[in-house]
């Protein structure tokens, strides 16, 4: 099991900065709030925006793996390249997963030696980006037959993987004629909406978005899991993983419970002493895109101009991104002497599948130290360092750790996430499952790419954005 | 040039949340600090830890691009891969440039098409992550012959940089025997330290870190050139681009010295509205790693406990990065909705060099709105909708705009912060040159790795993090 180390989170440790450790203990309104939303998620779970926490269970598990490896049975060997195409939500499980449990150098690898096609997901619409990709894919043996193209969205109305899926299908159906759609897997609504009009006009094949699934809790149904098994990923291991989590995180004991208590600690210390950017900070390279996928499920969930009752509070948290080592040389210069305004958590893999000996013989003094050490050793060595000059300078911290990086831990760690931001949502009185803010961004850019129904938005933007500029520059 | 549009920062724009421009007028306070600081500037540049001011001129220019051609010359054909070794400011800079001026599938490419050999810039010490590097270096074809190792360390005493050279050291000389020395250029103090003295014992290739330039100031000396022009960048553009940004930041007069601007607009709306967040959104994915060298940049520099006369501060702001579109998915909902604590800055690319149309045909009304349009115009629209989204909900921002992505343009770009980054210093009064709080870290590390004489640290360190902890889980 992942650990959660939060002795640093407290005033005992960092002063004033911290958690008085009596505002946790049994009895106290923390304890009891954590055990009634305990309650309240046990009752509701599988129910409305809720189903994200049955997929690791049955039916939903057997369903999804059960179809999700049939297509990849199917697709063995038929494919070099895999392209996914999806934004948010749809790309960036997808993204965390690949980067935790495969070696960064997947792609690089020749491909009878990799444990499937190569990944690339394409989570943008820059032209540049993407048109070196095509490049890609059409440049290597066997070209665009050899591709297989991923489309990832619910309703298919997503502006960026709608303008994507149009150009692949035209190079795809112009290449392959008839047969383009063998190369398409698209994972999306299974009865409505636009994507699944198309699948069932051209005859992809399809893996479904549950119902009740939001974007961004969806790496765990076949959204995550496809591309995650075409790579070889042992997804029964990652559901496993989340499986188990969830049974730790159903205890109505705040103390036993670590996802009421990371929700606890960053809610209490963002609301009560004002750290309201929480960094996630692996010291592990694998593990640093699984903070992009935390930073879209905080940020969004947890962001809310209006709680429940629709008073404005604007809530919501930072989720910073950094990387150990690397980022002691660019971020603790900061996190110690800048505002206290920040809760760090440090991310710790107890053991690497891989390591590397610092080999004897170079005979220089001054770096003698690391002769004969492992670098894991001095990777945690530098991780125990961080934490102890954090605490120094009486910046909050804690730290997960990790036995090792494999699919049975990364499944732990995405729903200890998921289960953190349900009770972090009931602690700040918020809706954690809608994104109300986005809309207004979506009808301006269909009113700027003239859509019909939204010239007044056009309009609003151009008034906006418009008269005297200040600008300097030609 | 790249331009600086600052109209949503205003409190014409923004209200409460936005400047006066009062503030900002010909006769103000503001105005007149710049007007005193440029001055300063203008009489330090060069000298001190300012040198850095004087890359992109001669003498040093020519000096640096002529020795670091003289060794790109004699590599040429030599190598496949390149591996830089380095962290923080040896290596941030490196990412950037090759992220930002080659396609992202550069390393996939054919050795033949390429205009370089591959590149790895490892910034860490995973040793699950370096030995993956190691394995395809040994793997491909001609193995470490072909592999060019770049280590990049003024000191040579930087522990993970030292801890990579000790194992690539042995694996070269036992790979190639005394002809080893032959694929390792190192980029360090041109006189004195242990890189220095064991790159004279051992014969390597060098290139200076100028005196008197700190690490994240040094992309644009032969820290951040060497890489990229073996990689087929154009330096001299580079540099060029970074000297037209010079001179137009040399402007006394705030509203034409747009390096003035943004360090005036971030430093008051940090200091005087509680905007401590500072995002950098590039709406372009070559241009998102420059936000990971800016991080550092701002950061480091101005996140201080301490101003010039030694009061107690606790300067500076979190520097975030972002990507268009992509974040707008993730992070959008955060940044509209949530604590408005943020100035959030969008890059804009007005014109890509490789563009993508999205064709027609598949006439499904929902999203036919996009058939014909070419995916610039609709990534550019999505940034000016978020951009016209932030205003709405009263989030200061601004927008910088490439013409093009270029070296030329990224040369600007990198010398507009680093000059507004010592503009910010001074309106902080702080130094901007110095890391103090990193120290400590070091030394603990010592004490862990058991390096002589820091046994006291070890102690602090075990008595710090020992004792009773608070952990959930077995």
């Amino acid at each position: 099991m992942l650990t959660l180390d939060f002795t640093n989170c407290l005033a005992t440790h960092v002063g004033s900065h911290g958690l008085d450790p009596a505002l946790l203990a049994p009895g106290s309104e923390a304890h009891e709030a954590v055990a009634a939303h305990t309650k309240r998620l046990a009752g509701s779970r599988g129910t409305g925006w809720e189903r994200w926490r049955e997929l690791p269970f049955e039916p939903m598990r057997s369903q999804h793996v059960g179809a999700v490896k049939k297509i990849v049975e199917q697709c063995r060997g038929r494919f070099d390249t895999m392209v996914v195409l999806g934004i948010g939500g749809s790309a960036l499980g997808n993204i965390a997963l690949q980067s935790a449990l495969n070696p960064p150098t997947w792609n690089l690898i020749e491909s009878g030696k990799r444990g499937g096609p190569r990944l690339f997901v394409v989570d943008n619409v820059d032209p540049a980006y993407f048109a070196s990709v095509l490049d890609f894919c059409q440049a290597a043996p066997g070209g665009l037959s050899k591709t297989l193209f991923n489309v990832v969205s619910k309703s298919g109305e997503t502006a960026e993987t709608a303008a994507q899926f149009m150009v692949i299908r035209d190079l795809l159906s112009k290449a392959l004629g008839k047969d383009y759609a063998k190369n398409i897997v698209a994972v999306t609504d299974p009865a409505k909406g636009t994507m699944r009009q198309i699948c069932e006009r051209e005859g992809f094949t399809t893996l479904p978005v549950p119902d009740g699934v939001g974007g961004r809790f969806s790496v765990l149904s076949p959204v995550g899991l496809f591309s995650a098994a075409m790579c070889g990923i042992d997804i029964d291991a990652l559901l496993t993983g989340a499986a188990d989590m969830d049974k730790a995180c159903s205890n109505p004991d705040l103390h036993q419970n670590p996802a009421a208590m990371l929700a606890t600690l960053l809610v209490e210390l963002g609301t009560s002493k004002g750290k309201t950017n929480h960094v996630l900070m692996p010291y592990s390279n694998a593990l640093y895109l699984l903070a992009d996928w935390y930073r879209q499920l905080w940020a969004e969930s947890l962001g809310k101009e209006h709680d429940l009752q629709g008073n404005r509070v604007n809530a919501g948290f930072t989720p910073i991104k950094a990387l150990g080592t690397t980022d002691q040389h660019s971020q603790v210069q900061l996190y110690r002497e800048g505002p206290n305004d920040k809760v760090i958590g440090l991310i710790e893999v107890e053991s690497f599948e891989r390591d590397v000996t610092i080999p004897t013989g170079l005979g220089v003094e001054a770096i003698g130290y690391l002769e004969g050490r492992s670098m894991s050793f001095l990777l945690n060595a530098e991780k125990r360092a961080t934490e102890y000059a954090l605490l120094e300078s009486q910046r909050p911290n804690f730290t997960l750790k990790f036995p090792k990086v494999d699919a049975y831990h990364v499944g732990q760690f995405i729903n200890l996430w998921q289960i953190a931001t349900a009770y972090a949502g009931l602690l700040l009185n918020v809706d954690a499952y809608d994104q109300p803010a986005v809309e207004l961004g979506k009808q301006a850019t269909f009113g700027l790419m003239g859509r019909k129904g939204y010239e007044k938005h056009l309009t609003s933007v151009d008034r906006a954005l418009g008269g005297d500029r200040h600008v300097i520059g030609p």
